[in-house]
């Protein structure tokens, strides 16, 4: 069920299951587009709801059959594990609170993970969850969609390959207005969840698009952050959480970075932005306009770069499915995150030593950053944005 | 296998076959993805080449059985039309020269067809296929895909609430440059038949990309082109078809168009653009920038529109899928175009009358109107762009 | 009295006189700022309206003495050639009906002139002060004003190295939304001359802004016109002139054009926008954007070259004034020509010859195409928009 | 000598003088044309350089007699107020480290100042120019040539007028690339007293275009700053001051700001951008496209307002000299700045009460706040960016 470029790698067809992603649910369903976008894999088993009734319409829906729709993950773990069909891999799509456990329940239960960010609220569970899957030999992917762009993966090797020299400085940003008046008070459910520190943890705006901003960063630049002074803002009246989040930045190679993000900046819809300055260039990419690249050299002119047009480096180039022109987006994005960690669970089935670098997913390591990324945020704000070693 | 916002026009699976589409077709991968996006289809029949071992190929490798993989299009429409399980419809993807003999043979053995423009050479048989589909009491769909993005069809709401007043002028291009130097000599094969009149038919620029700023503006404006005059430019040595071509356009209710097509023109990808100006406002869209619409009022600012961010006209707006910021693309205005067409067989199958307005997708009219621009341009640039009755 | 950059070529300071740029014109304010800008001549005679009063007035205030404060621009023309220090040239910049015989009138009396464009309404009068201003061995600059921008200086250039290969095609557009309405009506003068064929000639939209697209076509490209097909559009209730023009060109090379112009294309303040594509790359320029130039070269990126940044040919690089991204405008462009000018009547006391192509100011053959231009672009739109031999 | 829309206010021509502006000086010109732009002074003094041979060779060049050319600025000081016809005020456009002495000279001797920013290196010593302003009732204007934007004087209305609600967040930022190498080592002029700690005092960066964001952001939103912290990077071998400066901000009122200022961020010219969040909409302007304000409202769509075709409130508006779509530019600019204070001066001559708030000129207020910001900044990043008091 290969279709287009992608068929040179097919190894057959995966089977994979879903916790979360429910009716209501917004990512349950593009993680599902995601997935069999490049017909690698095909969802058979989920969980998709603490409430049983959502799981089974859901489940019906999507055309599973009731034996493989549970009533809370560990059942599905279990059961999943003990099957001869098992899932090569879940895909956890919950609120935050929750990945953390289900994780570990397929960890333990020896099923392969995708888990959307963060993947846990403290350090200590995401390093736990290392451990887990080291010792059974699984892979874990952290589904931090916006590495999945050509465009970011062309910036990434644009650097690793000196094209701009040595970082000196990382501007990023991630504006957004939906959160700039309380709607989560008139029953929104996206706002509810997010701004409520039960089911999100300890920060809300830094934790679900500012960790964007660390892990695009770190993906492109390979940086390495040393200390960092955040001051997380709770706009919105009666809010508990962050809206608002302004971090400076020392990397241990010397370079200066600022990462902004806000749920309360009106007239931005969703406009991550990460600009990358060099000794000889710079590089610039916006998500809103995500098939292109804006690249500048020393003592030349600035550049546009276009998806499918100007020539790529492979690891961003290969990914790029459609002409120069037609826009790809965030769905096709996150199905280049599903496509490259189908390749590495063909490769492990096949036997093969699994190379997450190789294989271009983000990883544990990726999720880790990000779980610490978030924690010493909080730890700076609150003791008055102080800086705070890494 | 239903997702998201689509699941309450859920009415069954429907079943489809392709003609065309096989081993280096560009085209038959983005209708195979576009058909499977929202989950109202699944493909079990093909003929993807006039090469036998290039159907079975990609038929296996899409997991069709080869009870269903056939020699040519006659065989298939006979054959599938015996079958009790036979296709819902079938989607012609083939280059120019085959559409029409291949919807014919479809459309005769009583199987409902969805066909790439232009979907005939001649004007005659265009409307034989009219014909034909009415006495049989089957859907055609011509695949512009161009009409599936959301903020054309707000546009298209604008004009018709009467939003931007009377239309005074229509500004249209599309400029490509893939084809500034002559790659079909070094075996690009997108190229190769695109530049051949025996494939291609009687135009290559204006047939291909001019004939989609026809339709996107008469989908949006509503106008109706009274006569036009056109320069049709063979650029590139050694060729036979128009590779540019400047057209002005008297429409009947007194308005100036102009469009614009080149595949010669230098520092553009696909950058199809429309505007359209009225006695009280004025609305821009760029393909490129498919999420945004730039609309001005008399008196008022430039705005901005973002899909998923302002409030739309339900026909764009419900087929909005991902929230504000998160790029679709080509592939969702595809899928959007599938996805309005299946609603219209559901229906027929349930036995309602079919109104093409309704549903909204692409008819046999727009595409009977597209071959008629083509035929139109190709007379007037012969005769020295000199002006001529549509 | 000369300053930065300027100061190599100064030889001394100009005087000049105006007629027209009384109370209420916008342009005439235009041409003082910009010719006092760089120092290099200085404003000392004047016959500003019809009305003598307005003249005392104007002039009054603009410090000058009421001995050169004249009732009519033949009483200027005769008087000031009678002084031993007569002005070096005359700056007409009245409505278009006055430009001939003011120009005239000064032409004969041995005084250089600055005219605005359209220089005459009718072509044998443009050719007639030809003859005047050769036979007299007198300058004549046409205050094409866009030619002036630094960036449209380096385009000329690019197109003259052969930079972008040869011409196939050109795109030229200038739509404006200030006559959107009739405010005429409502007594803004600007609208009420423009709109009156008695003040403004055959036509308004073509002629007034139109013409500026035939010359900066003309002026980078170096292309002739073989002939043309106009459809000029009267919009706007109760008008009697075009207010939209829509015409397609054929070049003497082979190359098709198109321009439009509109003062009815709401959302659009004066956005003179032109592209040329060759076969070895292609340059755009925006008025709006004046200080940057997008330039593509075959299978390579899009470039954005800025002013001030980015090496340009000398006879725009060397008219750059200010460091990059701080923006001219405008009032610099305009400056530009009268320092250009300037430099020719330096030269020109010196006893030199002048060339026109050196000193780079837009010369009476330019204003003669214009005056060409409007006239056949007339023509053929009263002839139903046909094909007209230029 | 008045023109156009300034006619209303001219109350008659004042006389000024320059120190510094030389032969290689760049800002000189730009004073000096801004301050003829709109007619109301005439510059008849100065002591253009160190090198009274410069002084000279500029003064004969700009037309001035030998008599007001001065070998120092004492001299100057002195003898311009024992004339007669004493200069209305002196315009001090030297390097950083002549401001304060420069400007003490003038002020203890009767003659009302402009200075470029920073107008002193130490604190203390801006504060002594301020009393000396009061002791004496003269002028003083900062040359912050930036909110002489008619777009950032409608940004600044906006917010007093409570437009955009209660302000949240801050971000400006001012990239440039022209000291991305380390140029002064090859002589360019410019960049070598800008990185000189002698001449430039104890900021490059910060101190030259990081204190333009702290101004324009106070002009516009008139928020106080608490604390900040502030990282100043010295990048570029063997260099003794900052090129890159990260400043985190927290305002009084409670809201978050971060500026950045670099020299070398490759791929930006002169890129000003300032963005104002508050709780009802936001504002964003760009100072490369100066002619535009991006404005938000909580549930409405982006808008671009156009100088000249959008309604502006009086205080920007009134300062729009051409129609929309011409583009005005830094020349613009900076003549606002020159012609407010002109209009104080004419004010303070008819012995009226003159409140900087009404003339809307950059005060000594504005001068001490930078001098601070610019303090400030290097006390914390001396500390390791520590937070420090404002």
């Amino acid at each position: 069920m290969i279709e287009g470029k992608e068929s040179k790698s097919f190894k057959g067809t995966l089977k994979y299951g879903m916790v979360g992603g429910g009716r209501d649910s917004f990512i349950g369903d593009v993680h599902r587009k995601a997935a069999k976008f490049d017909g690698k894999m095909e969802l058979v088993a989920g969980c998709f709801s603490r409430s049983y009734e959502n799981t089974l319409e859901t489940g019906v829906g999507l055309g599973l059959t009731k034996d493989r729709l549970y009533q809370d993950y560990t059942e599905m773990a279990v059961k999943e594990s003990q099957r001869e069909d098992c899932i090569d891999f879940v895909s956890i799509v919950t609120p935050n609170y929750a990945h953390y456990p289900a994780a570990k329940a397929f960890l333990e239960n020896g099923i392969s993970v995708v888990c959307e960010k963060p993947i846990t609220i403290e350090l200590d569970e995401a390093e736990e969850l290392a451990k887990l899957a080291k010792k059974n030999e699984l892979l874990f992917c952290v589904s931090y969609s916006y590495t999945g762009y050509p465009m970011v993966k062309h910036a990434r090797e644009m650097v690793k390959n000196g094209d701009i020299g040595e970082i000196r400085m990382v501007m990023g940003e991630y504006p957004q207005d939906w959160l700039a008046i309380p709607i989560e008070k008139e029953g929104q459910k996206q706002a509810a969840w997010r701004t409520d520190p039960k089911i999100s943890g300890k920060s809300n705006c830094n934790g679900d698009i500012g960790s964007h901003i660390e892990n695009v960063v770190s993906y492109i630049s390979g940086l390495a952050i040393e200390s960092l002074a955040a001051k997380l803002d709770i706009l919105g009246e009666g809010r508990e959480l962050d809206t608002n989040a302004s971090i400076m930045i020392k990397y241990t190679n010397g370079a200066t970075g600022h990462y902004w993000s806000s749920q309360v900046a009106i007239g931005y819809d969703n406009a991550l932005k990460i600009r990358i300055f060099g000794t000889k260039g710079s590089i610039e990419w916006e998500q809103e306009s995500c098939n292109y690249l804006k690249v500048t050299y020393l003592d030349g002119p600035v550049q546009t770069l276009s998806r499918g047009r100007d020539e790529l480096y492979p690891l961003g180039g290969d990914l790029s499915r459609i002409p120069a022109g037609h826009p790809e987006g965030y769905n096709e994005a996150f199905a280049n995150i599903y496509s490259n960690f189908a390749n590495a669970l063909f490769a492990m089935k096949e036997g093969k030593e699994v190379d997450n670098e190789k294989f271009d997913y983000p990883s544990l390591a990726d999720g880790i950053s990000g779980v610490k990324f978030i924690g010493k945020s909080v730890e700076s704000s609150e003791s008055g944005a102080s800086w705070v070693t890494f």
